[in-house]
């Protein structure tokens, strides 16, 4: 049995896609999401688990059970593909998110979050990059360049808003999740455009009309971005309204409203617009025009399968983000250099703490001066609350990792295979470690 | 704009999967299915036509525009992939159907239905396939050895259980829906068996005991597969109840009907069974135990739900031939002897009535003598539209054909090219020409 495992998965490397070897990857998937159902069900009782824990733990164990099979050629089902992440898995979490958002409470707050998404962000980024430069330069890590250097500061500035959902309640603390998580849906869009900002700016020659194009392209995407969300979910609030859908049937009114959240996600990519943003408001609209206009069979099914969508999928994303941990051949390069690779993910960690504390404080400060009463404001418990609960990161600073350092899922070089691995570790350490110091 | 178009379509042509090639066929694809949907709402006080020949007709309108700006190079945004179709498309629709299917009719029609579906198919193939032998050999159309001939009759036996669903209604002639739509479950496995059979077998020598192998395969296929689905049902039921899911959470219970359902479906894959048998069988499970055990608001969600993927997925099935129709590349062959492909596909839709009514009434005749009451007799008035309701082939023959006659979506030699057209011809001739006498 183990035998046959092992080859039928090696082959599963090489032709994802292909007849059976995909069956395979396939079943082995559905059925741990099912396990990861039924034990983080089980484990419900007791406050060390969850079932983001429990997907990072049994796709950890999944990937050693592999990893032994294999013979140590091999600990993944599926190479790590952007695609599977950006296009089908991350949209229902995102969607999902803005369709069950209290709204009343995130528009209160809209300025703040938008403060903390967008600047804070940036202060965050220029921290780590700089503190980044100025430890690796004396470390032997391979080549990296100054471009390298925005980007993992672009990456470990990403508040991971998956985490997040996770962890803070929203009902029991309305204010503090309205903050961490519409600061990490902002977050997108600046991390959007820092991207392209990288790739298409000449980053030796930095002046004031740079940094004013910068500011000019951020302020675009982030208005056409949340316009294109708002307008896909008032066309379907009208469609809807208008065409009587629900005269017919349920199933055609649920069919518009997913086709029409996903439609907008995707033309925001095709725009090279910020879809997470954009999917958000179409989500945040959907609730409050497209949902009132549907049959109740509908509403309730739309709460509840929107929700589901988005359950799946995050465990998904904690499954796979296990699995791929232990890929052998990343950590190939790290093993000639251990105490590197610990003292980067060390370094990494560390900036990761500053360059949010460097922002959330002083942001929190002038965003207090703005607010007249006291119940609004921002007090310094709170605000230990927002700097911790936004260290997190996930799933979005791997695929940005991955982005950044690999071609086409495979690691190359002896710098990038140690940032893919120091990101890992972060992700791990952040993830487990920060859910105990919750707990307790 | 055409021209840009025309570009980024014929890249996504070479690399599926690819960065922004895929996200523009994505956009068109989602849009193209809202339009399905709007478009067949907005006709359905038109009799003539219902959502899935807007799709057919909206996927060939298409398929010409995008012939057009191309300049004749390509018709269409994806390859055809069965894996598409098997793995994602088909689950949800024979799933649904199991799950909303009216039991007691379909249970009390048991025998009949096994009969049609199993001896049914194979005396139709049979009829086809010594009638296609019989009529091509004169015929200038290539190579076919016996395999292929054997396939052309499995190929053509094929009734299509999704365009059935949208044809018969369950409600006004419960006898018919539940004996055709039985049929074409069954109809898999046999196809199934019939496959394998074709490849494994040595085809010159037919002798009785290949033929009780045959028969045995058949029976150890057809009740492995229905127990799997059985035992997949009846071990969610006994999950959900056991472990109390709806007291915490209606997503969970959703989420793992789900994953059960579809992770029976690919170990029904994986062990070369007849998926399309055991997702049935789990859908009537789930629906008579499983659906019983969750909460209110899980019942209306499934519901409503599962009708929703099987709706988009019909229609996704639908506008995907009606664009895949016009593939040039398949067309080129013919082109050079319109005739021959003409006469292809009119002999080819001349023996699948010949062949449909060859077993039809026969085995009517049968299953009467063992039913005492006239009232459960299928009377000569069914029989005809039981003759005439399966004579739909759709998707499912499609597959088939591509499956038995093209390397990974490419069609090579001259009388595979003819045989794909001709099943396209057929498939489109049958959907579009018995909707509208059905409408009459």
């Amino acid at each position: 049995m183990a035998l046959s495992l092992a080859s039928v998965l090696s082959k599963s490397e090489d032709v994802v896609g292909s007849d059976h070897s995909s069956v395979v990857s396939i079943n082995l998937f559905v059925a741990l999401l099912c396990a990861c159902i039924i034990i983080g069900h089980l484990l419900e009782e007791n406050r060390w688990m969850n079932e983001s824990i429990t997907a990072l733990a049994i796709g950890l164990c999944t990937g050693v059970v592999i990893l032994l099979t294999s013979g140590g050629k091999s600990s993944r089902l599926l190479v790590f593909s952007e695609d599977l992440f950006f296009i089908y898995l991350l949209p229902p979490i995102i969607f999902n998110a803005g369709f069950q958002v209290k709204k009343k409470q995130f528009f209160r707050n809209f300025m703040t979050i938008v403060l903390f998404g967008a600047v804070g962000t940036l202060i965050s980024t220029g921290v780590i990059s700089i503190g980044a430069m100025h430890f690796f330069k004396k470390m032997n890590i391979g080549s990296l360049d100054i471009g390298d250097y925005l980007a993992i500061g672009a990456i470990f500035s990403a508040t991971d808003s998956v985490c997040t959902l996770q962890v803070l309640n929203q009902d029991e603390t309305p204010l503090l999740y309205s903050l961490v998580f519409g600061e990490g849906v902002v977050n997108d869009a600046t991390s959007v455009v820092f991207f392209n900002a990288i790739q298409s700016f000449d980053l030796s020659h930095i002046n004031s009309s740079v940094a004013m194009q910068f500011f000019g392209n951020f302020l675009n995407l982030f208005v056409s971005s949340t316009i294109l969300g708002v307008l896909a979910g008032l066309l379907s609030a009208y469609i809807i309204k208008k065409l009587y859908f629900g005269r017919h049937s349920t199933d055609r009114e649920v069919a518009l409203m997913i086709l029409m959240a996903y439609l907008s996600y995707m033309l925001a990519e095709l725009f090279y617009l910020s879809a997470i943003l954009t999917v958000f408001f179409c989500g945040i609209v959907m609730s409050h025009y497209t949902w009132h206009n549907v049959t109740e069979s509908s509403r309730v099914t739309t709460r509840h399968a929107f929700a589901t969508l988005s359950f799946v999928a995050e465990i998904f994303i904690f499954l796979y983000v296990g699995m791929d941990a232990l890929d052998i051949e990343k950590w190939k390069f790290v093993s000639h250099s251990p105490r590197t690779s610990v003292g980067v993910s060390a370094i990494l960690l560390g900036l990761v703490l500053v360059g949010r504390a460097a922002f959330v404080f002083p942001l929190s400060f002038l965003s207090n001066l703005t607010k007249k009463s006291s119940y609004e404001k921002i007090d310094i418990k709170q605000q230990v609350t927002i700097w911790w609960a936004g260290l997190m990161r996930g799933a979005v600073s791997m695929a940005l990792a991955y982005n950044q350092f690999t071609i086409s899922g495979h690691t190359q070089l002896r710098g990038s295979a140690i940032m893919i691995t120091s990101t890992i570790t972060v992700v791990l350490f952040s993830t487990v470690v920060r859910h105990y110091l919750i707990c307790v």
